[in-house]
């Protein structure tokens, strides 16, 4: 089965959910304690649609899947050979009537989607803002990381096209970014509801953020506690122990 | 001593530091561990001129003569009784040729201040939106705690015109105006540049945040190690134990 579905370079890695497993390519990109936060913290009821912007290889709309009643995503990435290595782990994992990957620039999507149509947005964006000539355009790893093929306001815009009214964006960020972060979702009708600071220890100061956005909220932002990711040395934290593995 | 500078109602604070004491009546409005953890997380140098908005009692600045080598401090308040009281405690401490109260409608700053003259500028401004009618308005506390008498753009507005090109502002506020202080903070050429919240408990969600901006900064937010104000019961971390007593 493994020999069938993997392709030169990649491996099968075990999401300890479900049985699930991801394809995953480590000389492309691969996902990172970000993303598996971001789907522990993002919310999806039953009936919910969810789309993740800039999924990659599929990793948060799969990880949802297992954790929560949804059972409707779509996956928006840009690179082609990110969305075939998740259509493969999709097709693996038997979702495929759950999860839809679809091939598009983000700043399309209004051509092949309503608008205000999804309950729910995720997205694990490029953190980095891009700066001419600073790195290879042309390789996947800077665009998943760098502000090459879409900017954050590009996200936002996105989102709120996507999102019904009160519908809600779920976003993982680097905390250096939080003040562009806030001032362009508000731009784009998309309110800071709540944050929550991920600090490597707890003398540390925090490197992530994960926040949530409410379509045409009311301004009220609930900072929450912080997450701890390392109780001791390379020991997980009780509460990130769960998020990956209960 | 004590009986020619207090009128009616007023007592005689220790401020724990160079011995300093401050007037204030408990009708009106105490200061709280805000402005003292404002007082402790501004900077500034010796040749430095600082202007302080929402002065109210004159604590902020005060307590910075005390910390800091800076001499030159002007505060601003809008309630006349809030600017005699402060000008009583400035005499009493013999600041006068120190810091100078000035009794105006910071809106009107521009009248009696030449634009971006001053290096810092620190606020602990009202910290509840304005909503009509929810509040008496005639009231000082009122005017202190809600947005009556200038909106947190006026802060900011008035923040940007007295600061010189990189000069900085440092603000208390309560984390759930976050996304309304970086978006106006932005509006007005304010860039965040270091953050930190200030927690209860390690446990607990924050409910202060301490910001520094920069005038015409580059976008690039740290956000610093969170501040534990309690280790056990009610008793101060030494952090915040040497804020207010070394």
């Amino acid at each position: 089965m493994e020999k069938d579905i993997l392709k030169k370079g990649e491996r099968l890695d075990d999401l300890h959910r479900n049985g699930y497993m991801l394809i995953q390519n480590p000389e492309k990109f691969c996902f990172g304690l970000d993303a598996v936060l971001l789907s522990g913290f993002a919310k999806a009821g039953a009936d919910d649609i969810v789309m993740d912007l800039c999924s990659g290889n599929g990793i948060v709309p799969i990880l949802m899947e297992a954790k929560t009643d949804c059972s409707q995503f779509v996956g928006v990435e840009i690179q082609p050979d990110n969305v075939d290595m998740a259509r493969r782990s999709i097709q693996y994992n038997k979702l495929d009537d759950k999860i839809f990957m679809e091939c598009c620039d983000l700043k399309e999507l209004g051509k092949l989607y309503n608008s205000h149509q999804f309950d729910v947005v995720t997205c694990n964006p490029p953190y980095i803002k891009a700066q001419s000539g600073a790195v290879n355009s042309a390789d996947g790893k800077a665009i998943a990381r760098h502000e090459i093929m879409c900017t954050l306001n590009d996200v936002f815009e996105a989102a709120a096209k996507m999102l019904r009214y009160g519908g809600r964006l779920y976003m993982v960020h680097r905390t250096n970014r939080l003040a562009d972060i806030f001032e362009l979702s508000k731009k784009n009708r998309l309110e800071p509801k709540a944050m929550r600071f991920v600090h490597a220890t707890i003398d540390k100061a925090p490197s992530m953020v994960l926040i949530e956005f409410a379509k045409d909220g009311k301004p009220h932002l609930e900072v929450e506690k912080p997450m701890i990711i390392y109780a001791a040395g390379n020991v997980y934290t009780k509460e990130v122990n769960d998020i990956f593995y209960n």
